[in-house]
């Protein structure tokens, strides 16, 4: 492997498994001698945490001020750390990035699809991940894993059938629509098996260069 | 006057006397039987000064990061008062609106105007104010009144000669480009010989109707 940084993304509704499987990959590379930066969203530094705590302690935030909130941390968390760390030669691997806005805020709060992609040129000009790793089940096993975690409480995760086959579908779209850089990878079974399924298929993208050009 | 509701905002580099200014304006329309909700940027309900906060404690804040903020607080003033008012009748005067960001993130932070006027579009759509006073001192003025209110550790208020120059400038710019709904005024002199220039001026608009739609 070259000392080239990666951005890999990994998405998909609640329950699906997303950390588990980011710490086997980060694990992973690690041992394979790669520098590996773990990051999530909304995060990163003070101010994507300030941001953080505004729309977890908001219930009836406006869908456009929300989207303009989750946008100046993605902003924030772009410049401070992601750009920093693909610089140093870093594979980062974060949890949820733009993707996650499309569906979130775009098919489930209906905030318009031009403007968050107007949003995402702001902030991150045509920067986008190397590979989006869309992590897929169905209701049954996503609402079984949501319910043994007890999260009741998080609008993220308290959330109906209904509702979490619209953002299943919303994942599916995504992985239509940015084809070159998404796998969907069917998430239900071991842990092991499913990250069985992640490595193969990255492994195949995994030695070619960087397609797009960070910005500094 | 009829019950319509007004949008005035008040812009103008620090130390113009906005404050004072809008105190009196306030108290004037009250005196002639208007309801008067006065109000600022950033701000608004629990989100606004959660942002303003955030605004004010990060010193190194990314200008694209701080406008996207900045529109965030303004869709939840937006929103949350500044329509609801207007929709009950109010006149309501701001102190800034989005010229501010034209002049401060625009022309100071070099975020391109296109981007803030992509982001005001999101945030408020066509929506502007009826009328928009722009108080004008020469430096000196402004300095030594910041001088006399002791405002030293304000990134707003600690600003050299050159920048406040340069601020004054753009809002001479805005003035220009936006002329029929801004009024440029001599903000130099007493309290009260600044205050009869405002209503001079607004007294000739005051009776016209909104022209513009406001979003509910």
């Amino acid at each position: 492997m070259n000392s080239t940084g990666r951005f890999i993304t990994f998405e998909g509704g609640e329950g699906v498994g997303k950390s588990t499987q980011i710490k086997l990959l980060a694990q992973k590379l690690t041992d394979l001698g790669q520098k590996v930066c773990v990051t999530r969203e909304p995060g990163g530094e003070k101010i994507g945490e300030q941001i953080r705590e505004i729309l977890k302690s908001s219930n009836s935030i406006d869908p456009i001020c929300e989207t303009l909130l989750i946008f100046a941390a993605r902003r924030d968390h772009f410049v401070k750390l992601i750009c920093p760390w693909l610089h140093q030669g870093c594979w980062v691997i974060c949890d949820r990035f733009y993707d996650s806005s499309l569906v979130y805020q775009g098919l489930l709060k209906k905030v318009s699809i031009e403007n968050i992609m107007l949003l995402k040129h702001i902030a991150i000009e045509d920067f986008e991940p190397d590979v989006t790793i869309i992590l897929d089940t169905s209701p049954d096993v996503s609402i079984h894993r949501i319910k043994s975690r007890n999260l009741v409480n998080d609008e993220y995760d308290d959330m109906g059938r209904q509702k979490h086959d619209l953002i299943r579908k919303g994942f599916h779209k995504i992985a239509e629509i940015f084809s070159l850089r998404s796998i969907l990878i069917n998430a239900e079974g071991s842990e092991k098996a499913v990250f069985s399924r992640i490595w193969r298929a990255l492994e195949k993208r995994i030695y070619t260069g960087r397609q797009n050009k960070n910005q500094s």
